[in-house]
């Protein structure tokens, strides 16, 4: 593996999941990998699970990691070609990212959505200028359309909890009092549908997700309909993709309860967090044992370290 | 030992004063007790000498740490059970202390007093929500009402300095321009008496500290009957427990002065910093050599090292 | 070496460089020396590539690094002697810096020019009292005078690209939107100096530097005239020294162009970064063969390593 954008840069999906599932049982089995190798992570945007077990994994692979926190204020990066720069922006992303990827192995980004202009954030510019000017790998933490180191911390946990070859997954539109990318959703329906699940989509009208991301999914506006036999049923908000950034709706009777994952078959609830209780989903079902979301967020820490794992061979080369 | 939140999880307080003696004398003597574990370290509130301390002792360990900043404001966490969780709390403490306790083996929290609310305060919430919590053990890095490292410390300063069995220890309020905790003057109060020194606590009236910490330790409003014969003058400002978080003097007579000093059994002078001169205590005081404050400071990282030795040590069993 | 603070600390500057261009062939080749030493990087100001840098040359010599972001506006020390400290001052640079250079081997610092009072920020306060009041080693990491790692950075690529033994250097004015200090064009001229380069500076009227700093190297107020023939042409922005910390000028035409650099001898390129595209210099300089500002920014590793190992060295006496 070079770079870790999308799935896209996944040449071969069940055996990273047979990676990942390796190295959950023995943690410290690459742990020379990482021997004079370094990563610098880079946040413009706050993060907790991500910074956390992205250093977790350089822990257990030896390698050893700088944090940027450069906060989507501070670091005025010009992304446009031939710009005279005189305003705000201090510094051109050519330079910027020559630089960081000079001085470490591997360079991994978080760059949110801004929620403003949808044709800038799903061109996006940050982790696709850092691909093309940072002469080391570059992994996204979370990028304007896309999270898909998440997404693969969630297929590597439904491998682990899945009953039947080919599980039933519901990725549910749950409601949140403030505007969120589609980011996570995006990735989810994408390595879903890569991995061969039966995937079905379930959000209010005008919540639909770009085609690129919802592909061949099943997309069913009734939630309970949706529910039904379901093996997984893995919630999110995000914002309209449709009317770019706005919140359409806050219906309560679109939270995950008890009594809608009873429709399911003994189905186990997601979700990324942080979650909202009470919000997203009731606390009977977050308490109970169909929850797997701690389950996830500890996973983190493999998909990371699986993803590290295959870029640092690749550099042995 | 598993948690450190307060001395009540000491069992055996002279056996870690030992550990404590040995370590420093040779700190790099457990570096393998960290290998292959990690530490997080989670900042609510600023810090210097409890931040690179910390991750000092952790490097004499061998031990990896993470550093979080999430200040009191940037992290706004939810403690109550069954809230609907639709206003400014993003996440609930159950799955932040499940996910970060699930990715470190030990995790060390700063969550200072606000001084708004005694009750609150005296409940540590979030000190007693982390230990419910996070499944790893957890070390006080400064609570609402107590600092147990920075009082260990100060132990092991006094029994390297001291030159009687059962030395006198005077715990004197002093001056300052804005409303501290109680933390350091509770912690202290309590290590003092538990290592069964000679204690006295001088303060104005309406200074008194919470029964609790104040225990069978003699009280004594004027401060120069207090200082005499003294072994050891520990100076710290507090703002009131009983008139809760208020300032009820700033009366220069209190501050420490060299002729006070003159009254001791040539005494020495302590802070655990950062202390402000000539208003807490002369310039002549601190910059004698009855001051230990930078021996003192120094031991932070015995202090912490021991407490890391032996939660680690806990661990491998 | 004991600190670096300027050039002045430096003994045997071709032995330094020497060492620089040996550590560049095999930069692991030192891993033993930061064994059971660590480092403290304080930044009172922002910082990308010297905090980055500094972190990848610790990791090359085994040195464990903790990183202390203050802000110039978070940690306010007090640096007089015998004051009342009753105002915003919380803490006094005397204790400071006794505390940390206890718990590290090394404390690099960076703390900027304010600009506002000339002999504030050439007393180089913060430097200086480090120095005096820390017992560990202390490196500049860019003080309001001078930024010793950066022209040691440059001294260095200009050896590894020089085609003569004793080129001809034009640190040259360029136009900038804001105020900047003069630290790096103090230290550039400096240390060509002492390289013993044939220096030519060049600047508007009224942007001429410190005497102690321009030293016997020539000033051309004719840029034009400055370039012809030069080897490496250097760009950098200074506000006034004499009307400190003015903007006197943003005449364009100063800007280093394409153009400009054909009077030069195929001369190449400089500049510290971050470099205002356009503004500073034409995007078809940075873009050509000419432009070694990468190549520059890389050996920030490398002065960085290099001085370690020299006061680390010092330390195994």
């Amino acid at each position: 593996m070079n770079s870790f954008l999308s799935i896209k840069d996944v040449e071969n999906l069940p055996g990273l999941v047979k990676d990942a599932l390796e190295i959950k049982k023995n943690p410290n089995m690459y742990k020379e990998l990482g021997r004079n190798r370094s990563m610098c992570l880079i946040f413009l945007n706050p993060s907790l699970r991500t910074r956390l077990s992205s250093q977790k994994a350089a822990f257990n692979l030896g390698l050893n990691t700088a944090v940027l926190d450069v906060g989507s204020q501070g670091w005025k990066l010009e992304f446009e070609d031939g710009i005279v720069m005189d305003g705000d922006k201090a510094e051109h992303i050519k330079e910027a990212a020559a630089v960081i990827g000079s001085y470490f192995d591997v360079v991994a980004i978080r760059a949110f959505a801004k929620l403003e202009d949808r044709a800038e954030d799903y061109s996006e510019q940050v982790m696709e200028s850092f691909k093309k000017y940072c002469p080391a790998p570059v992994i996204n933490m979370e990028s304007s359309t896309g999270h898909p180191l998440q997404a693969f911390t969630d297929l590597i946990t439904i491998e682990e909890y899945k009953t039947v070859e080919r599980p039933k997954v519901v990725l549910t539109w749950a409601p949140h009092p403030k505007a969120l990318p589609q980011a996570v959703a995006n990735s989810f329906s994408r390595w879903m549908l890569e991995a061969e699940f039966d995937l079905t989509v379930t959000h209010p009208e005008g919540y639909e997700l770009v085609d690129e991301a919802v592909g061949n999914a099943k997309v069913e506006y009734d939630q309970q309909k949706a529910f039904k036999d379901a093996d997984f049923v893995y919630a999110k908000n995000w914002s309209s993709y449709h009317e770019y950034g706005k919140v359409l709706s806050t219906d309560p009777s679109w939270m995950v309860t008890s009594k809608k994952m009873s429709l399911t078959k003994n189905g186990k609830f997601m979700h990324c967090l942080p979650v909202r209780r009470n919000v997203i989903v009731e606390d009977t079902v977050l308490d109970s044992d169909q929850s797997l979301v701690i389950q996830q967020a500890a996973n983190r820490v493999i998909s990371m370290q699986t993803v590290l794992k295959n870029i640092l061979e690749g550099l042995k080369k």
